[in-house]
């Protein structure tokens, strides 16, 4: 009998960075892997997040038997609140990741409603025709995990987010004896990481950053200040360790900064002896060269911490001479100019700072392209799909994979919503199912869309003016002289002229007719006559919106 | 008898990228060193382009002798055009910078005002007490210089923008002879390029460039298409000296690029043999494997020529498997989302993509900090201004001056507007003089200020909603039930009820009062009830514009 054929359907995360989900389907049933959102990029104006389109798997929701989550991002985690105000199917992830996600669900008042589970790397999950096993990886947050996906027709691993290190901070490496085993089994489609499948050789151990973290604080003459990302659990245990190491108190803040660090506590993911931590009141009372402050901001957001502080109005700190502020990150495509805005105004303050271009603080999370070979070499798998990461970067990975091994024609560069589609004899790609951008603005979810996009950008870029006209309606004509009223096109108060004549352009516009049938007529005439005026006038195009009244 | 102090005034380019301006005065006599302009960023909503503030120059105009270009890139000649308006001075550069300008200043019919010279390096000019001497850089550009400027208190040594290649192109070293010879004389003040005082070691030479380019040129299968900067000469010519080496024609495309190739040809500063450069025709009857395209949009600029072939609307070129797209440029801050996105559209039409990140076909125009060092060690100048940088670059430098024998104290970061005055006894800080950004929007010039760019900010983000409310003249109450309007905001067919809740509540708001003395009292009390209930329903808080009609 030949079994049914399995599908694999990326929704997020290929082609793009974020908002990462795949699923995977066999016959009666489908699994999901990572519900993740995505940062809105410049031209997405007025949106708050990202989420992937749910809409096949709401036509397809009695097959969905379970979630699996590979580790704590808001990238792979994110739109979590949004998917289960639909779907219920139970959520395996570790430890760590379950924690965060209990965080964020409570906040979201649906933790009672979710089916959490957790699990550690080795323990086998049935999931109808799918048996999953979570293996360890190394990534920038602790109890990161790729998934081994046994299937009727093979197992399939999906890396997750992943690097290799050796000297790992909190001793998680990535499992290369676990793959070597599926590997030897044999392995019919790896799906891996290809954020930096464009960067050669290595990624450096997390263990360099302990190193110059350690150098920074003994040799820094009064406070350091630390900013990193509140998910990059490791790199505050490395502050934390330099800290005793210097002796030096640790004061913890930002408010997502502080709910991890307690929470990691809690669970047992960060380790700080009794009094290292100190309280605002503790922290007032600690000579500053004692001091290491652990904060957020380190993408330069408008409300975190280290912004507050950079422009002057954080409530507990302020920044002097004598401060040294490390950046222990780097910046997101998209937020280097907030990250840099805020590097200078630390500077201006008097700080010294450190960060990436300028010193050894951050390494990344993610696997260059030799260490992307060794995870081929050790999988061999028969088809390849490269996943996260912005398709130039799948392309790369594509090719790197056939060029250690993949057979030419086995490595599938998929972009959202394509299917691929794989029997005992081929892989091939399917119909395409829907995978557009569904962005959160408010309390709406997805009603945002590319028309309404196009007017918040046309607004933006010149403005808008509205135009009354007061028709009398007996005589279809002018009742009074029209208003106009402008927002963002230009100085009111000094361009008095400018809008003085354009109420005369509306008046002469509307000269000579009879009379109008409809208010759509007077209208367009108006708004075409006023446009052209202004644009010959200013040379912008403020959105003209024309309001009749009849009186 | 003692001199009057020399006073140095940045006006642009100092603390953020970009509208380098610098006034040198001293006495009755004022200098100016280039009028650049900035592209604006993220947040100047609409605003086309920034240009220096002329308020101070403008009160001293009467003391103005002449105007130095250091060379030709827009961040260093582009606000002239604004400058002319106002200004009249004999305006001094080199023959390439000269034969740009001319260009410039034909399209805004500006070429019969100006009073342009042509001077070479070495050649003296005497502009009040000032004696000016241009000296030869390497840049990213022909006749690049920096600009020796003797004053009664001694000589300043202005860099320009520079670096050190010991194999330039275009045979145009940076002139370490003239730098020494002003060194062993004594320099009073050095202002140096700080653009990448952040890189360690050495920026590479052009030459690694021309050798990548040949590379790919001879190893393509296919047509070659390399998108660079239309100033960058240089680099234009060795696409035409690869191309003369394999046997390919060249077609050139992209309004700017198509401009400057032919004035640099007539100027002699472009070598093609005859038959290189080919027609639209030609290069249609060319075999693809026989093509090199050079073109603009090396940026991604929305409508250049790369963007269009990436977009798959370029008149002339389809970009098709086989094709290898070489981006020999970096991506400027700012510009990284366009640049990437051009780069995944050209992958996903087929072509190979080279770029920074893969492929060693750029280098910077830039010194690294050991060739600022070497500056340092020929001038030894008494004191330093870092120039041409964002703060932390101006920081980062003045520490490295400092570091190599520049007096401490000696090294003064400025920014825009600050005034460094030396006497023959010290500098020191004296009092600003306005430097505020000056939009350019549309025809406007300085009359977008931050109010109106809030405004463009608050439009962008949640949209526009407009209410109508009719109001009887005799009772002040409402004639009938009010209107709304709204763009960027919701959308409208979908969202009816929320409209026409929106107008129960503007009437609601209105009921119950006898008589409003004040339509800004109805305004208000619209407004206010209008935009919390919109907020409470959707987390979104529109412009909420009302106009108030009497019938």
């Amino acid at each position: 009998m030949t079994a049914e054929p399995l599908r694999v359907i990326p929704l997020g995360g290929l082609g793009e960075i974020g908002r990462n989900m795949m699923l995977i389907e066999q016959g009666e049933d489908l699994i999901v892997v990572d519900v993740g959102l995505m940062f809105p990029e410049e031209e997405m104006l007025g949106v708050d997040l990202v989420i992937p389109d749910f809409s096949y798997l709401r036509a397809h929701a009695d097959r969905l038997r379970a979630v699996f989550l590979t580790h704590g991002h808001e990238d792979h985690v994110g739109a979590l609140p949004y998917f289960l105000r639909e779907f219920r199917a139970p959520i395996y992830s570790t430890r760590l990741t379950d924690g965060l996600i209990r965080v964020k669900l409570g906040e979201h008042r649906l933790l009672a409603e979710a089916d959490l589970r957790v699990v550690a790397p080795g323990e086998p999950i049935q999931a109808g025709v799918f048996e999953v096993e979570f293996f360890s990886v190394a990534h920038s947050i602790p109890d990161a995990c790729g998934l081994i996906i046994r299937t009727p027709l093979g197992a399939l691993v999906h890396t997750g987010d992943f690097k290799l290190d050796h000297t790992p901070v909190m001793d998680q490496h990535t499992d290369l004896i676990r793959l070597a085993q599926v590997g030897a089994e044999g392995c019919l489609l790896l799906m891996a990481d290809s954020t930096y499948a464009e960067v050669e050789g290595y990624t450096p151990s997390e263990e360099l950053v302990g190193e110059a973290l350690r150098n920074i604080l003994v040799n820094a003459r009064g406070r350091v200040i630390v900013a990193t990302f509140a998910s990059l659990i490791s790199r505050v245990q490395q502050v934390i360790d330099a800290a005793v190491f210097c002796g030096r108190k640790v004061f913890v803040t930002g408010r997502s900064m502080i709910d991890n660090v307690q929470m990691a506590r809690q669970l047992g993911y960060l380790n700080a002896p009794d009094g290292v931590i100190a309280g605002v009141e503790e922290m007032r009372n600690t000579p500053l060269e004692r001091l290491v402050v652990v904060t957020t901001g380190s993408q330069g957001e408008p409300t975190s911490a280290l912004t507050r502080m950079a422009n002057g109005d954080h409530r507990h700190i302020t920044i002097a001479k004598g401060d040294t502020v490390v950046l222990s990150a780097t910046a997101i495509p998209g937020n280097e100019q907030a990250v840099y805005r805020n590097v200078d105004n630390l500077f201006r303050l008097g700080a010294d700072v450190l960060y990436n271009r300028v010193s050894n603080i951050h390494v990344r999370g993610h696997a260059s392209r030799e260490e992307l070979k060794i995870i081929q070499g050790l999988l061999q798998p028969e088809y390849f799909v490269p996943i996260h990461g912005e398709y130039r970067h799948l392309v790369v990975h594509a090719r790197l994979a056939e060029s250690v091994g993949v057979p030419k024609g086995n490595a599938f560069v998929l972009t959202d919503g394509d299917v691929l589609e794989i029997d005992d004899e081929e892989a091939r790609l399917g119909d395409r199912v829907p995978a557009s951008y569904v962005y959160v603005d408010g309390l709406g979810i997805g009603d945002v869309d590319q028309h309404l996009l196009r007017d918040r950008a046309h607004l933006a870029t010149d403005g808008v003016v509205v135009v009354i006209a007061t028709v009398d309606k007996q005589t279809g004509k002018l009742a009074r002289t029209p208003e106009l009223l402008s927002r963002g096109f230009v100085d009111v108060e000094e361009r008095e002229d400018l809008l003085e004549q354009g109420r005369q352009v509306v008046a002469n516009s509307l000269r000579g007719a009879e009379h109008y049938a409809e208010f759509s007529d007077i209208n367009a005439r108006v708004r075409d006559a006023l446009s052209k005026f202004l644009y010959d006038e200013t040379r912008r195009r403020p959105m003209v919106l024309t309001v009749t009244v009849e009186v």
